[in-house]
This record gives structure tokens, C-alpha cells and sequence, in this order.
């Protein structure tokens, strides 16, 4: 029949199309089958070693730092995590440390021959970030900030970029290829949850976004379980589950003292419930292979 | 301070209130801290060994369901699923072949020794369905229908109870109380993904439900990896995911020639795709342990 | 070019499936282009004047329906409803009078000359409410229970559907379809809100629903400004908004005393707020026509 | 009982605790019972006199601006929106005239004596701008930009705040107050509608949230129902609903031939129909007052 034929050739027409737009992403599968690998002073994150990237919510202290620092080490963990500039909802809340936590960061990293990754919330701040930071992390909020998408992709530093709160895995993509375009290609995404009605987590974890992401691009894919869930009780699953379903590298927040932390003291392990965390993980991860 | 006093009493009193409701739930794990085992015809469902149930989406033909149940025993597996009674969108879409179907599901079982789950849509039709079925499932449209809930909860068969399509963790486990409070506890929740503004999948699985399920409730939690991605191409890595997490039982849908199906032909998967799946899985399986 | 060529192909493809479609569907305003009005005992709805329908949530006494439907019948108002069924998330909730509640209603409506919309929640209890209502209402937890839609399309009744909790609008309007196929045009279509991540209400009026509906279909469409809104001080405005943008009926809950209301105390108005609501709502109305 | 005891010890305290917060925001209405009133070059929003701005998605050239402009000028407009800068999902979209694009708004709005309201997408951006924009837009993708927030908050230039496309009323309250503890009390804010399930509906216009942000806060509401519904038929019913429901301000998209605009082509009105809907809109405005 014509209404059958009509079928075909939409069905062929939206073929072509798709394929078409795909093609022109860089950041695409479909224009790079190999996947990226990101680089970050050695360690290398999308080769298919499963890696973790741990530290605290924000940076307090150069103690607090340290410690937990120390506590990464003993797991040969190499990258840590945390935060400088807080993006908060309340101007009255904690806003971080600014400068002076990079230079925290900085100090504690060289000191125990670690990686950095923090997060950097306005174009103009890049250029000092590249003395401190070994990964510029793109937080949630700013996933379609494209003045700062477009800073990023102008300079030679790994680049994790979070995916926005609401943000549909296309528009992840496309900020993705924002940053490419600029000609920056060691780009990490990371899956962090998204907002949904449900109240018993903080973010509902968008699992298969991992394996979609892996397919659609060639690039790295991290999982954030503190964010995504904002549960103590949920990062060991969560985080086993992240494993299970691909994920290059896995997030959690750790803080010697999350009761008193300045920030999300909720969702943050102790030092002991992250070494209990490794364990269990590290355990787990060994199965897998 | 006095604000901190009050702080500290509220947080008491909250805490009071809540262990006090979910001690009068019978599905609180409060209430009965340890796993309760649904027994299918023998086979156990919420003791520690995950299991799979499997088959079409919907009952068309005697052949169809045998060629599906064939495939299920060649991986030993004892549980098969399939509609009898289809809720659909539209009133013009096939609607399943009812009783006819009932007694094909029974018909195949029986030969082949296997247990059958399908869905009952109204009160009215449980009564018939004992005849039948091996586990009464109640969908994802019918989580908040409070009388079939209450049907289900005064006979002595299993039930799968689906998780609505935007209902809360809470209103979940609301509706299971529902079922238990008529007398009956062979009960297994099931999580198949909820409505999110996401398209990449035709819901947002919710894997963190998982995890919560098993710590509110002593009632096996099921994963249905079909319903919640839509997509074949997904339902290996969510079922990696849902087995990491501690899901008791995966379910996903299988059809001798998906693309001729009567209902969701997208998301299921062939039997060449289901060994494959089913190998990839036991494989997976077996590293976990 | 080829590609132009093929996209206007696939335009016209795509609009006619549409209009295909829509054809099919016998609530569709392509297929009647004329207004549906519901007769409900001489009271019409649908017509181009704009009605009220007010009342209890749920039953809880003579006296109680009493007061408030003489409270209505102060502002010329017919249409009375409340609750005798009451699908409630938790099986320890009032669940309501049932058949008891169904009969003060009749009384009091007979008394007054009033006309009564409530809930029935199983298709078993039909035939029964037919001796009591005139307006069966099918609730917004079974839009989707495709038993009960059809039996209300098999009676002679006319029927208030209320849109899912989170069902689409197309979703909304197939509903409709399930009980117009059954023979029965007198629908009126019920927008209560829908289930969003925004926690300042208890659910989103979805105020574009209602333009919509009345373009898509040619039914009546109403605006259930308590339970979208869950909140006393929102129910002038968004009222005021529904007549605004063309609503044929809004609804909103009365109650004598809210306070000890067996359910849903903080929605509904107490008899005093009831008047200065139906006082303002009717110079806005007045000033609009 | 001592259950009760605590109970009323836990409201007071919540109720302290919220007063308490409420109370140090400069945007709320506790802090500050009395409207904010914005001057736009001697227009004010927010005085009770509800009024409405208009212009293309994105400025073009200066034909198009001036065509519109004139347009505007026939029903006594005298604010015109328009973009320079235009936030683009995909880094390959039109991205805007930049500082040309400022140029041609103030040429056209000085010919005309009309105001310009233009967003700004980065903190470097908004010194230039002061020269040439009347109020600075401070798009939904950039809501949660705290450092353009406190940059806008730094100067003395009006500033539409839009909704962040999922964000919660209270985030959007909270991102106000950013600016306003900058100095900066001259801010509108802006409902364009949430991200949600529903398809039929670019966003979900969020109705409810001007009387809410009306109550909580002393700043002008506006309401954009262009983004919010993203459908021309849709503009003229949700504009009367804003208007009904109290919005100060109505923005939509107007553009000389929108089949060929570089952006947001479907959404927007030609200039004919312009003329249609500002007649309709002001005949209903009138009945309103």
C-alpha cells in the first residue's frame, strides 16, 4: 500500500538524518569508534580499568584535606576530589575557600603525589585554575553555561563535565561537543543523578544513562553516587551497580568529620565508612574482571 | 542555644514518629527483620539466590509461548511471564486474548513444568485466575487500584506487584501493605522504571529503589529491565546493574519474532538475542557470588 | 536536493498518520467538530457558560453534606460533589462511607435539588451507583484502569474523568476514547495537576492542558483547583486562571470544618472562606463574559 | 501524651525555624511587606498595572528588529525583548549577533523610545552591556550561574531573573536573593514554564507559581509564554490565564517571519497575528480591571 511505502521512506528518511547529525558530532561514536582515553598525569581513565575518584564535598582545611588524602593512599587511590568554589543555593551558605582551597589542594596533592580535580564555576577563573588543578570539573549547574563550556575547550586540561540537573542525555552530549569543539577531547562525562518527583533519594541515579552514554560517544563515563543519591546507605550499591553497568571511574564524597562538614554533611562518608567502602568495592571490582 | 534545644527535640520527635509508623506497617522490615521467601511451586524468590523470569510480552498463540517456554528450559530457568489481559493506551490496540490466554500459559506450564506469572487487570477476574496462574502480577497501572490490591491480598497465590509509573517509593510500599494487610505476604515488589522528562529510554530505571526496598521492606525486589529501559540494547547492562545492586529477580521479555509482535515489539528480544543475553547473564552471575 | 526532497516526504508522511489517527478517535474534534455539552439533570456543561462544582472531599455525614450543600445552593450552584470511595495511599486511611455515603448524598441532593458527582472505584460497584449519582467521577489513580472505563461507557451516565497523576495528555484523551467507545459521549475531561519535581504545591496545574483538550477533543474540560494545588490559598487564583483560559467547569472542596476533615484537611475551605471564594469567583466571572 | 507534647514542639520549632529564614532573605515578603515597583526608564512593573514586553527570539538584523519595533509601537508598547546572545543546546546553532546584536536593540530603541531587555550569558558581558540594555535578562540555563548573579546583583541596571528549567520555587527565590544581597533590588521574575513528562507542551507552564512567588516575595512576577508552552496556539489562552492569575508582566515572541528566524521558529508570532493577539489580549485586559 502507499500508507506502507510513506513508512519506509520516513523510516529510511529519519535513518539518514539521525546518522547525518551524528556524523557531525566529534564527540559522536559514530565519528571516533575508538574510545578516548583521558589522561590525567598517567593514570589513565576509559582504557577500561575501572577507576575511583574520592575526597570531600568542599575544602575546609589543609588538615582536613590531608587526612582524607591519606586515607585515599592507603587504597593506591591516585585522584581526589574537592571543592574550592561551592555553587550553593543560598548565598548565605558556605561559597568554599576560593584560591586559597586550590592551593590546599595543590599542596596536599603534591605532598602525597596525587591528582586534583575541582570544580570551576566562571570562564574567568580557568586560566588560574590550570596552575592548581589536574581536572577541571564542570558541576551540574553549569553543564549548559556554554561561556565556560567553550573556556574549557580552549585550554589542555581534562575536563569532567557533569550532567545538569534536568538535562536530557542529548543536551549532555551536545555540551560535550561544546568543549570539543574548542579542541579539547580529554573529556569525562559524568552521570550524577537527575531530578525526578521522587523524594527518598536526592536525585533519582539515571543507570542506564552509562551504557547509552558509552554507546553515543567515545568518551569515559563516571558515576557520582554521592550526588546522585545523597544517602550514606546507597553509595555501596550504587557504586557496585555503577561498576556492573560499565562506568569508567566512580565518585563518592569522603569528610574526617561529615557532621560538622560545611557542606552536604549528610551524604558524606567518615574516614572509617570509606575504607570499609574500598574494601567491600575493591572486593567487588576483582570479581568482576 | 535554645534553637539548637529545639533542633535536638525535633530531631528526636521525628524520629519517634517515623519508627513508630513504620512499625505498624506489615511490610516494614521494622516490624519483621527477616527476608520473607516466596515460594513458587517450590521455587524460592528472596533468599539470596537471584533468579530470572522471562517470555513475551503477550500471549498470542500456543506456539509462541512454547517456543519462547523451549528457550527458557534450556538455561533452566522455571518462571515464565506473559499477558493474558494487555492494559493498553488505546482502545484500538490488541487487548490480549484474555481466558484464551490464561489457559494457554497453563497449558505450556504444565508440559513443560513451569511456573506462570501474568497479569490480572480486575477484581473480578482473580478468582479465575487461581485456575491458572502461578503468580498473580498486578502492573504498573494498577499499583494505586485499591480494590484489585485488596482482591490479591485474601487469596493464597504470590503476587508481583509492579511499581506505578510515577508513584513514589512510599506509595509503593503503601500499595503492598494493602495486599498484606488482607492476610497475604507472598509478595514481591517489582521496580520497572519511572516517568522522568528523559527520552533516550521509555522510562528512567530506578536502580536506588532497589537498595531501599530491601532496607524498608522484608519483601524480595524484582527488576523488570524491559519495561524500564525499552530498549534491547539496554537490557543486558541494567540487568548487570539490577544483579550488582541485590535484586532477587530480573525480568525481561523474550518473543519468537519481535518484530511481528503483537504489543512492544521494540524491546524485545529474539531467542538467538535471549541465549545470548541469558549466557552473558549467568556468566555475570556466577563472578558475583 | 534529495534530502530536501525526502523531509518533505516525510512531512506529508507524518501528517497524514496524524490526521489518520486522529480521525479514528471518536472523541476527536477532527472527527465531530461541534462541542459535546453534558446534560446532567437540565444542567448543561460544555455549552460556553462556565460552571461550579463544589462539595466535601469525602462523605463523612448527613449533617455535614447537609451544611455544605445548603452553602452551595446560597450561590445558585447545582453541582455537588464528595467522596463515598475514597482510594487512599495507605490501607489504615479513612477509606470512606461507601454505599452509606452514597445515600446521604441522594438525600441531601434530593432534598435540595441538587445533582451529585462521586467517585466509583471498581467496576463492580457501577450498576449500584447508578441508583444514587449523576455523575459517575473515575478518579485520577484509574485513568488507566481499562476495566472501569469501559463499564462507565456501557451506562447511561454521564462520567467525569480525571487525568492520571502522571498521564500524558495524549495518554488523557485515549482514556477518554475507552469510554466514548463504549457508546457513552457524556464525558467531561478533569485536569487535577500532575506529578512534578516542584514541592511548593502538592501536584503542577497543568493550566495548558485545558486549551489543549478543547482543541483536541470536543468534550467538556475541567479544572480541579484543590487537588492541583493542594493548598487553600491557591484556590481563587488558579480558579480565576481556569475561567481564564476557557475551563467549562472548576472544581475545588468545601468543608465545615476542615480541621478534623477526614482527609485532605489542609485543601479544603471551611464555609465562610467558601463564600468570599464563590463571591470573588463570580464578579471575575462576570466581568469576563 | 508526651507523643502530642512533642509533636506541638516540633511545629513550633519548624514554624520559628521558617519564620526565622524567611526573615533574613531580602527578597521576601516577611522582611518587606510592600511591592517592589522595577523603573524601566520611567515604566514600572509591579505598581498593579499589568503590562507586557515583546520582541523576536533572537535579533537578526536591523530590519527585523525595527519591524518589529514598529509593531510594538501601534498598541503602545514600550519594552522590547530581544536576544544577542542566545544559549544554544548545540554548540552548531546560531549563536547570536553578539555586541551587534546590542547595537541594533539600542539603535531601534532609541529611534522608538523603547526600553531593551537582552540577556547576558557571563559576568564579563555585563559592563558592555550597561551601555546599551535597559534591563539584563538572566536566562533559566543560567538561574543557578552564581557568579552572573552576583555580577547583576553588583550594578544598577533592572534585571529579569528567568526560572531555571527545573528548578524548585524556593531555588528560584534563593537566586534572587544572589542579586538583591549584591545591592540590586530592580528585579523581575520571570515562570517560563518547568521541565516535565508531559510532550504536548515544549515546558510545563508552572501557573501556580505567581501567586506563590507574588506571596513569598515583594517582586514583580512575569510570566513567558512563549518558552513556556513553545506553541503558538497556545499563546493567546495562556497569556489571559496570566493576567487572570496576577502576573505583572506578559513576554512572548514576536518575530516578521518566523518560518525563517534563525531560532525558536515554531514558537513564534507573525506580525499579523501579533496585531491579533494584542488586540484580543487588551480587550481582555480591560474586562479584567
Amino acid at each position: 500500500t502507499i500508507k506502507h511505502l510513506f513508512k519506509q521512506i520516513f523510516k529510511a528518511s529519519l535513518e539518514l538524518q539521525e546518522i547525518d547529525y551524528e556524523r557531525t558530532l566529534l564527540v559522536s561514536r559514530k565519528a571516533h569508534p575508538e574510545n578516548t582515553v583521558v589522561n590525567i598525569n598517567g593514570e589513565t581513565v576509559g582504557d577500561g580499568v575501572q577507576r575511583f575518584v574520592m575526597g570531600p564535598c568542599a575544602v575546609e582545611s589543609y588538615e582536613q584535606v590531608r587526612e582524607v588524602a591519606l586515607a585515599l593512599k592507603e587504597h593506591g587511590l591516585t585522584l581526589m576530589r574537592g571543592g574550592a568554589y561551592k555553587p550553593r543555593t543560598s548565598p548565605y551558605d558556605f561559597q568554599g575557600l576560593g584560591v586559597e582551597g586550590l592551593k590546599i589542594l595543590r599542596q596536599v596533592a603534591d605532598e602525597l603525589e596525587l591528582s586534583v580535580i575541582t570544580e570551576i564555576v566562571t570562564p574567568q577563573d580557568v586560566e588560574l585554575a590550570l596552575d592548581y588543578v589536574d581536572v577541571i570539573q564542570v558541576g551540574a549547574r553549569n553543564m549548559q553555561n556554554f561561556e565556560l563550556l567553550k573556556t574549557v575547550g580552549s585550554v589542555k586540561k581534562p575536563v569532567l563535565l557533569k550532567r545538569g540537573l534536568s538535562a536530557t542525555i542529548s543536551e549532555f552530549i551536545n555540551a560535550a561537543e561544546y568543549i570539543m569543539a574548542g579542541g579539547n577531547d580529554q573529556i569525562i562525562l559524568c552521570e550524577r543523578g537527575i531530578r525526578t518527583y521522587e523524594r527518598a533519594t536526592r536525585n533519582t541515579l539515571d543507570i542506564s544513562a552509562v551504557p547509552i552514554l558509552k554507546k553515543e560517544t567515545h568518551l569515559p563515563v563516571a558515576v557520582d553516587v554521592t550526588h546522585s543519591t545523597g544517602r550514606r546507605d546507597l553509595l555501596l550499591p550504587t557504586a557496585k551497580a555503577a561498576l556492573a553497568i560499565g562506568a569508567d571511574l566512580v565518585m563518592a564524597e569522603v569528610h574526617p568529620d561529615p557532621a560538622v562538614a560545611l557542606s552536604d554533611s549528610l551524604q558524606q562518608m567518615d574516614i572509617p565508612q570509606f575504607h570499609d567502602f574500598m574494601n567491600e568495592l575493591n572486593a567487588f571490582k576483582e570479581r568482576l574482571v
